[in-house]
């Protein structure tokens, strides 16, 4: 429909990867766009566990939505969470009890962890998704030292110094690695009580090998290299409950002061919102346009979408995909509203993945090469520090790794609002007598 | 007592200015020190109101007190808060019950707003003095402008964006002017619907001018300046009443979004612990060494001490009082365990003082010098670089000013956790008919 009399409104729901680029290729068009998000920024999430183990700050990592879209007049960026599709009336739903009218929408809400089931386990286990997160585990992480460093208690000392990572994939590898790295070098020299490198992390995974997405060569390399750094790493070690106080996985039990879960995402709950077809992890299945069956005007791009790829696997819940499919998703939309040749269906440009292990290893499988070791990390770090969304975060992203790399120290490493048990243990009195140092009473209630 | 058989504790009560301070040039001696905070961090508390306003991280202005203090060997860091000090058993008493020894003691813990016997009015009005404050205010102000943006009451709308900041001192100045700022330059560009530059700023002062402990030119340069950037500078406005929605001042309501408090601190009550005399606004007074009247193993230094100067004035709560304090009781101590010649009654150096308006305008009083304008703004910025407490905090303090300056843009603007009422107020369904705007129901429920 070329130079159509009205002009239509576009939704689009998450200003992730998907989200923020079908809005980039539809500045300017003939369209109003409206990007509604629960957060008022955009994350570089990949760069998330290093906001989580303090070596980069939420700034760092992070753009304000409407700054990154200040450009577009077209374009309206407004905070609020949907909860719902009217797809017969056209209109999402808002928690807040707004509805908005689209004539086209992109659904690109993005994925949640998944505890199979075991949603009580959630309670007692960190995730890494947003910014909330990262800023909970760094602090959950510094304060448990804190409170080892005025414990007396063998048995409590090391288990507030036992990490336990579950889910062995790059996520998980690279908070293990960090984890282990920042007792080890950054925290090693600040306390006098403990001795933070004797610090305990635990990577457990259910499969045969961690980075299964990887070739067994690589996994064995990763499994090296974290054990080099002081991590222990158990292959086949299926997790059977989690609670306040640790984990038991593998038969065994391991008490522990944070359990950080890298297991398993879902998608989030569009396909009910959309009485849509469902995959297996709650992926809307969607035609080869992204668009939803039966309904040409909704779109659903990245780790909500459930699509498969060339070689007829389900595309990975990747930023990449994401981000392809949100500029595919946007030429579409403009060619509908503007004319011209319609693109033919989605195909992904597989470029590769990376994990990164610690300071400076990484594996990575980029334009069809297994790389390893430096090498990798280095491409790893240009890649990561090229993709970073505007100038400014790349220059002090720069200066923070290079500082915290020449140093080994961590600028971001604050505690604002420490968790609320750290006050409430209760200390008994000091035995003058007996020692000069603090003593702690009875941690265990 | 030269070369004393027994190795003498230190507590150090506090890690500002003053805490810091004392512990660093006790570092190395033969001598104990124990430094008790309630965070894990040194605050560069005069840049905090940048923090709030969205202009730094705070990592920029924010290091761990262990990192500070790692290389003194004899310095243990603990958090915790302290309660109460037991001055005959010389011990003071932390928050979970645990009891710490002292053969000396520095108390250093600072002051706190206060709001005139008015406590009711703390739950309305948001404070500044630390990282958790200016997180808050730096959320309150940005989710403003977000709701404002869905809100389609006109009188609702202009509450949202109306700003009142009380008590016309140097901070009080400085949030003002930065306010102003941020809606007229960084998020002018960034609505659509709403347009930040109408805010409205309003700076209550009771007494007769802002900046009163500058020169009446000063201060006339200082509310001309604040004109300039759009703040209503209101002087001989008394604060009547703060509740939820705004302010009773000057005789008239002012619904406001935000209400800052800048007005009058009050010394933490270490007063209380120590049964001691204080001051009007809390302090301790202390004898010309910093010392407690009949207990000479306790000092008191910084915001927390009340001491007249040469001009028979109590010294200034400022951060160069705390600092000095800092260095003399350290220096103090260290003659008293390794022996040499006292020195003799604190003196304070006076360097001057400085307020900031604005991106580019100041006022200072520098080594008696009068200032305003660039100049002062020059002599503000690099005076606040150089004294941050490390290289990389100067560095990437550096880098974030600069990109805000030459762009305008504010780089740390991220909301993570959202005040909860963004979520509860309720919107009405959108009238389709009528406009595709949002709307927003009765947000005065």
């Amino acid at each position: 429909m070329p130079a159509s009399r009205f002009r239509p409104r576009v939704v689009i729901l998450g200003a992730g990867f998907g989200g923020v680029n079908a809005a980039k290729v539809l500045g300017g068009a003939p369209v109003d766009v409206v990007v509604v998000d629960r957060t008022n920024h955009h994350l570089f999430q990949p760069l998330l566990y290093q906001v989580a183990t303090a070596a980069l700050a939420p700034s760092d990592i992070a753009a304000a939505t409407r700054a990154l879209l200040r450009g577009y007049k077209n374009i309206k960026v407004i905070m609020g969470e949907a909860v719902g599709v009217d797809a017969d009336a056209r209109q999402v739903c808002l928690r807040d009890g707004a509805r908005l009218d689209y004539d086209f929408l992109v659904v690109a809400t993005g994925s949640s962890y998944s505890f199979f089931g075991h949603d009580e386990w959630a309670r007692h286990a960190h995730v890494l998704k947003t910014l909330d997160d990262a800023l909970e585990i760094r602090s959950a992480l510094l304060s448990a030292f804190e409170l080892a460093e005025r414990c007396t208690d063998v048995a409590e000392i090391r288990r507030l110094m036992t990490f336990v990572v579950i889910g062995g994939g790059p996520t998980g590898v690279e908070l293990a690695g960090t984890i282990a790295e920042l007792s080890r070098t950054t925290l090693a020299r600040d306390f006098r009580t403990i001795a933070p490198d004797s610090a305990h992390i635990v990577l457990c995974e259910a499969g045969e090998r961690i980075l299964s997405a990887f070739t067994p060569e690589q996994s064995r390399y990763g499994a090296a290299m974290l054990r080099r750094l002081g991590v222990h790493v158990r292959t086949g070690a299926m997790v059977r409950a989690v609670d306040a106080r640790g984990v038991d996985v593998g038969g065994e039990r391991i008490e522990a002061a944070l359990v950080l879960w890298c297991a398993g995402t879902a998608a989030n709950p569009a396909a009910q919102w959309l009485r849509a077809v469902s995959a297996k992890n709650g992926g809307v299945r969607v035609k080869p346009d992204c668009s939803l069956p039966g309904r040409p005007e909704i779109f659903v791009i990245g780790d909500v979408a459930s699509l498969d790829g060339a070689d007829g696997n389900p595309l990975p819940a990747l930023a990449p995909v994401a981000k392809q499919q949100g500029c595919y998703v946007g030429k579409l939309l403009r060619t509908k509203i503007e004319g011209g040749a319609e693109p033919g269906p989605f195909r992904y440009r597989d470029y590769g993945m990376m994990a990164i292990i610690g300071r400076s290893r990484a594996v990575a499988m980029l334009f069809g090469l297994r790389m390893r070791g430096f090498a990798a990390w280095l491409a790893w770090s240009l890649i990561h520090l090229m993709l970073l969304v505007d100038f400014r975060s790349r220059l002090t992203v720069y200066v923070n790794w290079s500082w915290a790399w020449f140093t080994y120290g961590r600028g971001a490493r604050l505690l604002t609002r420490a968790p609320r048990w750290i006050e409430q243990r209760r200390v008994q009195p000091e035995d003058r007598a007996s020692t000069r140092e603090l003593t702690q009473g009875d941690m265990t209630k």
